[in-house]
């Protein structure tokens, strides 16, 4: 390998750093990690791992020849999900000990006193022979190990050879870039998990005075996120669903405990009055920047209006209700109807789907409601993870449940 | 130049792109930016502009001359924040429109034809003399101008002299590298604003029945604020302080409209309900993972604990109350007292202040109190910039005033 062509790889690896960097999704950015290092290095296979509280925990493996052989979906099931220590015991561990490159020749010949050992029982499992391999730690700017990949079976006309010395830099050049795109990955969806968070806050600090449990607000935003993929949207725009909708009754904050705890029928006068609720709503969310809020602001204003224009707080009528307004009211009518209540027991499904039919084209849009129907697998299952226990009901019932954790008291003591 | 000495710059060019890569504050990116490329370029001076709109927005300018003979801070005054269009009228916007490095070996001589002019109206103002420049546009990944660097005068042994070919692809280069972090650092303040913005939402929407102003949150949270920087905090943690204080009062929404809203004196019973807005925030809070919902649960939970132990819930005493705690009860005393509510007028701040003062340790740490009182200027920046209007306590008393904006009539019209 000559020096101009070095040259040519570094100049290849600065535009690898630039799409590493254009990638927010951690698990689209170690894929393509992976698959550059293995590009870069002419490598068959290759394996990469992410430290996780002091261990290498696995997280993506590619092998050209095996999924050749195999296909891609048999190819993933040979590898298995798994951690291991780092230490001495495994070669990826030694690498994340030792912060260097390790370029093996051959595996099968690791001398007896070499301070690692290659774990062949993967090759037997996979009908796969592994001869040479580079390991590499992928260190951050602070020097600290954020994970490491092994490239295996450094391929060339005749068939496997070692990995070219040169390479080693060039590999480890590119685990630098990797390292901080990786830790910019994470930020990104750290950010995002406390955004989700907070929303969910609001969420469910809306419904506290209406005796709604934090599951009604799960339940409800993952309809409505069903709903929204049986409708082929993008899965950014299904997550912006699943957010947005967090926060469609925020409004009731603004309604007097009198007319929103009242045990019998309202007034028309309180009932005027509970319909609010929908501006109140518009209100808080008003004049933000954010698209999660923008969005959650039209849900807060629409998630009352009925296909037929019966509605409130506008009477809109068919497609001049946005579209996450006509999703909004079919997931909280769902959730309404299959939960138990206070001063109801819930609905068996058979009924609830019957009421629902009733409501087809005058509260419901006929197309949503067939493409939600549709789906009633991915809607039992939402019920399943989210549903309602004895205690978490009384949880939100009395104001004598309301406790200080444990560990806050042990923190001061 | 030979090429092993280009091949070292790529080699360095990779080192960049990591160090930009982790740099998240948008300033500091540009700084950064500006001062690689003339590093790699051997220039004296540069500008750096950011496309918004449309136009070209000045942000950064360095020049190592200057700043030599005048001192960083005249050189700063030099340059006066400005825009431009994007087109031929300037050589960045001559560059930015045609997406190509400009290479001016003298810019008092380029021809009456080129298609471009030079201003010298800065040269004149500055005292500089311009000859050669090289302007580069940061194109991001889908080929869209993010901004455009200018790099002044390039420095040899004998002087100034034209910029080297070979930098060009160099430059253009690290414009690439530039214009991805660019776009990441935004990415990353706007996921931080549009969480800040939903935090300030979930304060708005406890106090919304408790008849309190989106402005009592803002000055409340910008007092913290202000108390945490006395104390010397990093602008991290002061930033962390003005966003988790803003939820101090959430719990409130747990608390019944009789209680909450009464006029009269609380009774003793109803009194240790309404001391319960603190556990019950600390429920809305509890269990995340996210730092800021952590802090803003300390702070729901211990706003109200008192300096010396006979606070509520806990009766916790002196530094056994976390400081978030201590800080909080300052602000909002204070900002109580200095507002007008519907049943009392504001109190004139000598009347504020002796009534802080006769609470110095047994309502507040003495020491954090000596801070707040050490930067009166910047606590009445903060009332001058959010106080209260007439319309604005208005609009939170009556349900007849809520309304949906005119901007969504017209979009649905």
């Amino acid at each position: 390998m000559d020096r101009s062509s070095i040259a040519e790889d570094f100049e290849e690896l600065l535009n690898v750093g630039i799409a590493l960097s254009s990638v927010h999704d951690l698990e689209r950015l170690l894929d393509l990690i992976l698959q550059e290092a293995r590009r870069l290095t002419r490598a068959d296979a290759g394996t990469l791992y992410l430290v996780r509280d002091s261990k290498l925990i696995f997280k993506v493996s590619q092998c050209q020849s095996l999924s050749d052989r195999l296909g891609e979906g048999r190819m993933r099931q040979v590898y298995q999900s798994y951690e291991m220590p780092i230490s001495r015991e495994s070669i990826a561990g030694y690498a994340a000990l030792t912060k260097k490159v390790l370029n093996i020749s051959n595996v099968k010949e690791i001398p007896e006193e070499a301070p690692y050992r290659y774990n062949r029982s993967w090759d037997e499992r996979a009908g796969y022979s592994t001869q040479s391999m580079m390991v590499v730690p992928m260190l951050n700017r602070e020097d600290k190990v954020v994970g490491v990949f092994q490239l295996i079976n450094a391929l060339s006309i005749g068939g496997v050879v070692p990995f070219l010395a040169e390479y080693e830099k060039l590999a480890s050049s590119l685990a630098s870039q990797a390292a901080v795109a990786i830790e910019n990955a994470e930020l990104t969806e750290d950010l995002k998990q406390a955004h989700l968070d907070t929303i969910f806050r609001l969420g469910v600090a809306a419904e506290y005075r209406d005796k709604e449990t934090a599951n009604h607000i799960k339940r409800m935003s993952n309809y409505c996120a069903s709903i929204a993929e049986s409708l082929g949207w993008s899965k950014e725009a299904v997550n912006m669903t699943l957010w947005s909708s967090l926060m469609h009754d925020v409004g009731k904050l603004g309604i007097p405990d009198a007319i929103l705890q009242k045990p019998g029928r309202l007034t028309p006068e309180e009932r005027r009055i509970m319909e609010y609720h929908t501006i109140i709503g518009g209100n808080i969310l008003r004049g933000s920047e954010a698209a999660v809020l923008k969005q959650s602001r039209i849900i807060a204003l629409t998630h009352h209006e009925r296909f037929d224009g019966t509605g409130y707080p506008r009477g809109l009528k068919g497609e001049a209700i946005p579209v996450e307004g006509r999703i909004t009211i079919m997931a909280d009518v769902f959730d309404a109807l299959s939960s138990r209540r206070v001063y109801k027991s819930a609905f068996s499904e058979e009924e609830v789907l019957c009421i629902m039919g009733e409501g087809r084209g005058s509260i419901f849009d006929p197309i949503i409601l067939d493409k939600f129907l549709s789906r009633l697998e991915a809607v039992r299952e939402i019920q399943r993870r989210y549903g309602e226990r004895e205690e978490d009901l009384d949880k939100f019932r009395s104001l004598d449940y309301l406790i200080i954790e444990e560990e806050e008291e042990r923190k001061k003591a």
